[in-house]
């Protein structure tokens, strides 16, 4: 269903890869159907006598065993996943937004009919990551995932750190090259991001993380001077989406964070994606490659029908138990406990920095390293950079707006949270 | 099977997670019988009611659905693997050398009597790499896999090059810290990487590569110098397992290369291991973590164990194809093309370059760059650091056997393939 971008590449997989796939499986694998919005448009030829615009021809055909979702968007992909699912059909997805939002009802949905729901593709394109939270290490207890999952926002800050250009000029160039949409607000505002760690802190976590539950910030608020501190204090800038798991809570955000310019995540530039997780078997263990563009995206898409054919086959149903135990509360952002970046326009006086110390100290807000440049020699401002010590989320918010309320302090250009 | 590191680990987890694995599994996971070749051992208190030294108490029962081997090396380990599969038992396994040597006749055996042999433990410790392989990957056509596969090695490169130390210093170093073994041989001289190479190899190429394919050198003659000029040129010295594709061969090969020092790989320190892989669809993908370690391997044992389990459970056997096309050949390494790093001590005198080049050129090889600084002043001897553009393999190993006919050149101290 849908023969955009990740359909039409993955109808042409099956096609041009026929062989190799069913000596994989044990039989041919053949494409039946191909329900598309449109039928004037210019297709595959090799699928041209497939196309229809009625689901139905898809959703109600007993002779079809695997239904492969690729429309993308809440509606009407949930409506035709439940009933494919409820029809006893095995079902694949790359649709993050469906799986973030129902993955829950969809899986139990999957489980009561006897079926599988795969989701490999929605987090990280070809990238695996699903499937070792589901298998391969389902034998730890995860403590964190840190994760660069959206290729636009990684394109543009690393665009940011190395030509030193302000946003919206490494914007357009995304736009330009195709990695950002015409609104590119979903990925900016780290709301894809925040779709795809709901889905894979679910699965860390077997608990049920909703996409609401997760803080996200995006980061149109970056300016190229914020990378010039970065690079000058040894860190990076990058959008990570953050899940942490304690024994009574767990914490789920996106956000701009500086992260140490020698640690791996520093250092993957461009559209390409990665995945730290912690476990306490396994250590640190880290996934890396491109998350997104149509031939990786089918690369995992295939992998789920092959698995899902499989099943067919073997007449059984859904392999991975989906746990049914309440999930953890989330804790809340005013709670969260980070190191932190601020970088504030001050009146260029004596007594401007003991004032503002005394604000941080105040709220029990230590610093860790200060520094300070003269901004504008006429106005008299002055550029003042302080990296903290760990404080609670809620003490630098109440010290922000103390700032704010200081005559000395003009503005405060920016804060970021550091993960060390 | 075995109660070493690996098993007493794995034993500590199934006993300490029992209840989590159960409902993963849908069942209880029964530890039934533990086979040691010493009773008298301090062991687990909880196993001790259940150790045997008789491996029939384990292989002969019918109440026992899974074997899991730790005991490692390959006798007597393949004849309980044999007997284990003959007799319709699932089998999961961290032997990296009977998987390496005798895993086409296995997972044959598995296929004809319905089982599984599960042996993700057997490469990278906790990091999933046969799973990736069998699954999520199997759309592709795998045309490279660059892998730091041995952390023995690895750390004893990183120590080498972070403190310029030479090779035995760092091994004893190694060896304090039970990085490496007492007769570290099978680790230094690149046998482990080159076992674990076949490993992947024959998986990503759905192939027969045997150990005894692979070209394998090891990383002991190695020098502080080396580390030196590695840097000074902008590259890292790893001891890589490569393993490439064309359309008409494979090529298999485990030996110390330089790599450019801004590449993931040449980030890859210490005890972890890395595997690069790269697929038509996927690109380039990489694995990363801890690749050895009980804790680590641990991990995958286990996901093996659950794996096994619902297959018991669901009544199937291995869900994993083993392809039975023929092999393609395995090039030989005098046709391999790479450039070269050479190391020479020559005599200090007017032309001796020359000599050297002329050497090189009329083998076809041609010079990128070339380092000469003096080293010993009193015996009128300098050091010549050549690195070449690409050259077939042959080509260099007859200008070395000429280079050392020229008197001018006191000796070939050193030569590194180079990857980029």
């Amino acid at each position: 269903m849908g023969l955009g971008v990740v359909g039409g590449q993955v109808a042409r997989v099956l096609i041009d890869k026929a062989e190799v796939l069913a000596e994989q499986v044990g039989c041919p694998l053949v494409l039946r159907k191909v329900v598309v919005q449109d039928l004037s448009k210019k297709r595959l030829p090799e699928v041209a006598s497939l196309l229809t615009t009625d689901a139905s021809e898809v959703l109600d055909k007993p002779e079809i065993d695997i239904v492969v979702e690729a429309i993308g968007g809440e509606v009407p992909a949930i409506d035709y996943l439940t009933r494919a699912l409820v029809g006893g059909k095995h079902v694949v997805t790359s649709n993050k937004e469906v799986i973030a939002k129902h993955g829950v009802e969809l899986l139990t949905l999957a489980q009561q009919h006897g079926v599988g729901l795969h989701y490999e593709a929605a987090v990280g394109g070809g990238i695996p990551l699903i499937s070792p939270f589901q298998h391969d290490l389902l034998a730890n207890k995860i403590s964190g995932i840190y994760a660069i999952i959206n290729g636009t926002t990684n394109f543009i800050l690393t665009r940011m750190a190395r030509d030193g250009v302000d946003f919206s000029s490494a914007l357009n160039r995304a736009q330009e090259l195709g990695y950002a949409e015409p609104n590119p607000r979903d990925d900016v505002e780290g709301i894809d991001a925040a779709y795809k760690l709901a889905i894979l802190a679910s699965l860390a976590f077997r608990s049920q993380v909703r996409p609401e539950d997760i803080y996200c910030e995006g980061i149109s608020r970056l300016s190229s001077r914020d990378f010039q501190y970065a690079q000058e204090l040894g860190f990076a800038i990058k959008l990570l989406a953050i899940a942490k798991q304690s024994d009574e809570s767990i914490e789920v955000r996106v956000h701009p964070v500086f992260i140490p310019e020698d640690s791996f995540l520093a250092k993957v530039d461009g559209v390409y994606n990665a995945v730290q997780v912690e476990g306490d078997l396994v250590g640190k263990v880290l996934f890396f490659g491109e998350g997104a563009g149509a031939l990786p995206t089918s690369s995992a898409v295939i992998a789920d029908i092959v698995a899902a054919a499989k099943d067919v086959i073997l007449g059984v149903g859904s392999r991975v138990k989906w746990g049914t135990q309440p999930g953890k509360s989330v804790r809340p952002m005013s709670e969260i406990k980070t190191r932190y970046y601020l970088r504030l326009n001050v009146a260029d006086r004596p007594g401007v920095l003991a004032q503002i110390a005394k604000v941080l100290g105040d709220n029990q807000i230590s610093i860790s390293s200060v520094i300070q440049k003269l901004a504008d020699s006429v106005a008299q401002t002055a550029e003042i950079v302080i990296m903290t010590h760990p404080a609670q989320e809620a003490a630098m918010q109440q010290a922000l707006g103390e700032l704010t309320h200081l005559t000395t302090v003009n503005e405060i250009s920016n804060f970021i949270r550091v993960e060390a």
